[in-house]
């Protein structure tokens, strides 16, 4: 009789696969407050891992990092109409302070817009403080009704950026160049997964934005994840708060803003695309654990040479961790380190060892290569590479498998189903996203043919059409 | 006539000073919320350099970092006696959320010690699971009736963490370890400032603990700063939480736990130990601006001399940047790198430039140095070094000329207005702890007469006395 799998299979329940993973690779708990989360080591270490690649080019990018306040005056979210209209029904609101009730509630931040707008203002005085490229890594909080660890929790980690900039093609510029070189780079090249950049329809934007551009994923069950955002705010905020310069001519102007941001969402994306009926897989380059050896048996100085391989991986730049926890049977533990999506696994025993040999297992294929001691650091070094770009590989053929492009709203509908739609824009349109909306399907982003992010929505451009997380 | 200084001199106001560092030198603002502050890139980078070399610290000492949610239920912080009514004065409480009055509110973190003892209960099977070190990096809210950026704010930022131990020992001795091997070390080797290392008094101690740990320094003023805590909380969350084990011998018993923690408050520590008259000081191991190469005149080719110095600096692994900013007076831009503190600077100018030749200013002494460009490098290489070295030194020395050794509380008193006095605890006592208070002067720690933290309280056992921030 075969045994009971660890996990809910994906193809019987997807969410519930979802939730088995969270738990039995130890990612997270739910907290105790509704729709909070606890991030547990091996899961905060992903989270470090992509905050140290996110940052990094945020930072080529030439933002800097400051630190705004949690709570924010109520009176802050009402200057901006359309912000305040979005965020009211998600709002925290601390009443009570020091053993009194406060005069003035304050409201825990559900995005810093307002708080950066306030003190761009100060900052700003003429052309010469032009652009001003700030960011933040900070918890955030929006009261969640039906919460998800990872993909929709009351609070939540992310980076937000904020800048201003003298004109609007300026401000687009730079919110293009975060969305492509900060984010779909790091999606893609760390993440391993294929990523559809594009910008929302009216329906879709951000509240207070004039353009809001998206990097959307596929899920293994073919909904869409939306993994990040980037909004051109036009001088909605520039406006409620004062954020202006004098120009060089001397004459006072209302600056262009930006924001944007990604989060611990992208958490449950990369457990959503990647991962299988074993666990997750981690790809490589994220991986804060890229190869785990694995001692079999303490016996005949197997432990010793287990030791020496982490050694000798550690000393050549890889993530190497050690699992001599022998108590434990070689069986459970191999298998919670394939739970736990770690990319590469050495099993050093003593059996190979007579022969001076270790055995290499990808975590990908599952793929066995049993090869001598002395070229363990080399074939570690290419599976890890080879890792990496057959995740990136499987992830867009699933993609494309279940990407279809069709003519009418009824085939859109259809599609969605299982997988994206494309469908031009000019044959959809806003009445039929009207449409979609009551199936539950909602346009991912505009595009054009060839996948770029389009400057003008014309005949041509594309909608993507997904159910979505 | 002397221009009018930049600062409120430190003689003449030490806080006036401080605030006016903290304005000049671009580091934080006060938030629009009382007691909150904004953090701006200068000081953030600040910061982010203190995270990062703590960070290795703890992972050294073996804790692994996980995220605790900001939201606690009230009932939690109920659990613990002592530790409510340590907190309860200065708690933020959540009444309302998502349009609507909680059935239940909760609190704001002003530390996730309760948390912690909640999940490692869920966490800790058997004597296998132990120790359990966990370590979280987070804000936290206090309200503050009499709040200053960085020294005492509603919200700060700090680490967190919390251990499980099988025994007291164990427990004692990794508290021990942090407040050495991470605290001690970081600040003195990467800090450079000389810290003190003692026990609290049972009136100082945390809430719920049965041992405080702590980390002193004296400021410019001769006034003290708690710099850090480590404390051992004994078997009292363990019994609240329910955090137990099976042992070897398959008894259940409750572990040990500790918990310890640094904050944004080292920020203010650091501004107050090294400054003076012209700004902040920041040792070159912390700073993320090493050195800043300033441009004087682009012309003749000044200013492609100057990226080059920047280029060759940055690839011999100093954090360097350049100020090519001439649309400002050399002056001026010389003044606000000595305001940040900035532990070398380069003045790249076409004067010096005829001779191949370039000028290298150090920040503690002022000193000037003309060099050939062939051999910056390595001279800014030295200097660094000798600025780190000479700022601890400096410390100590000012640290000891403010010390004094008295035998009677009267002389404790009298010592305290300008420094630190040392006195027996057997002469001391709590009476007369409860004496010094009404003349606002604490223990700040108990030592052995040869600095090192007591392991019991004998005879010989030093207070060491003051004021304090």
């Amino acid at each position: 009789m075969a045994k009971a799998p660890i996990l809910t299979p994906q193809a019987e329940d997807f969410p519930r696969w979802y939730q088995d993973v969270l738990a039995k690779a130890e990612l997270a708990d739910n907290g105790p407050v509704r729709g909070t989360m606890v991030i547990r080591p091996y899961g905060y270490g992903l989270w470090e891992r992509m905050q140290a690649e996110m940052d990094a080019r945020i930072k080529a990018c030439g933002a800097e990092n400051v630190y705004m306040p949690l709570f924010i005056p109520e009176s802050y979210l009402r200057r901006e109409a359309e912000h305040v209209e979005g965020f009211s029904p998600e709002l925290a609101v601390v009443t009570h302070a020091g053993g009194k009730e406060l005069e003035e509630p304050v409201v825990v931040r559900p995005t810093s817009e307002t708080i950066f707008g306030e003190f761009m203002a100060k900052w700003i005085q003429s052309y010469r403080d032009l652009p001003l490229l700030l960011n933040q890594w900070a918890n955030v909080v929006r009261w969640e009704l039906r919460p998800r660890v990872f993909l929709r929790t009351t609070e939540f980690l992310w980076q937000e950026g904020h800048t201003a900039h003298a004109t609007r093609q300026d401000g687009a510029a730079y919110a293009t160049r975060i969305l492509l070189e900060a984010y779909e780079d790091f999606m893609v090249n760390v993440l391993a997964m294929p990523i559809l950049v594009g910008v929302k329809t009216r329906r879709e934007r951000f509240a207070g934005a004039i353009n809001t551009m998206a990097c959307e994923a596929m899920m293994g069950d073919g909904k869409a994840l939306q993994m990040g955002t980037s909004h051109e705010l036009g001088q909605n905020f520039a406006k409620a708060f004062d954020i202006d310069f004098l120009d060089s001519g001397g004459q006072r102007q209302l600056c262009w803003t930006t924001s944007w941001g990604t989060s611990t969402r992208m958490l449950g994306g990369l457990i959503m695309c990647h991962g299988d009926d074993n666990g997750m897989q981690v790809p490589p380059r994220l991986a804060h654990v890229q190869v785990v050896v694995v001692l079999v048996r303490d016996e005949d100085g197997a432990g010793d040479a287990a030791r020496s391989v982490v050694d000798r991986l550690l000393a050549a730049g890889v993530r190497a961790r050690l699992d001599a926890n022998t108590a434990t049977s070689f069986g459970r533990r191999a298998t919670d380190w394939e739970l736990k999506g770690v990319p590469v696994r050495v099993e050093v025993g003593p059996r190979d060892l007579k022969e001076d040999k270790v055995t290499v297992v990808r975590r990908d294929d599952g793929s066995k290569l049993t090869v001598g001691l002395s070229t363990v650091t080399e074939v570690v070094s290419v599976a890890l590479e080879t890792v990496q770009t057959s995740l990136l590989a499987a992830a867009s053929k699933r993609r494309e498998a279940r990407t279809v492009a069709v003519d009418t709203i009824e085939e859109a509908i259809e599609v969605a189903q299982s997988g994206f739609g494309r469908i031009r824009w000019s044959v959809l349109g806003e009445s039929g996203e009207e449409l979609l909306a009551t199936k539950a399907i909602t346009v991912r982003c505009l595009q054009n043919p060839d996948g770029t992010v389009p400057t003008e929505i014309d005949d041509e451009v594309v909608a993507v059409v997904a159910r979505a997380y």
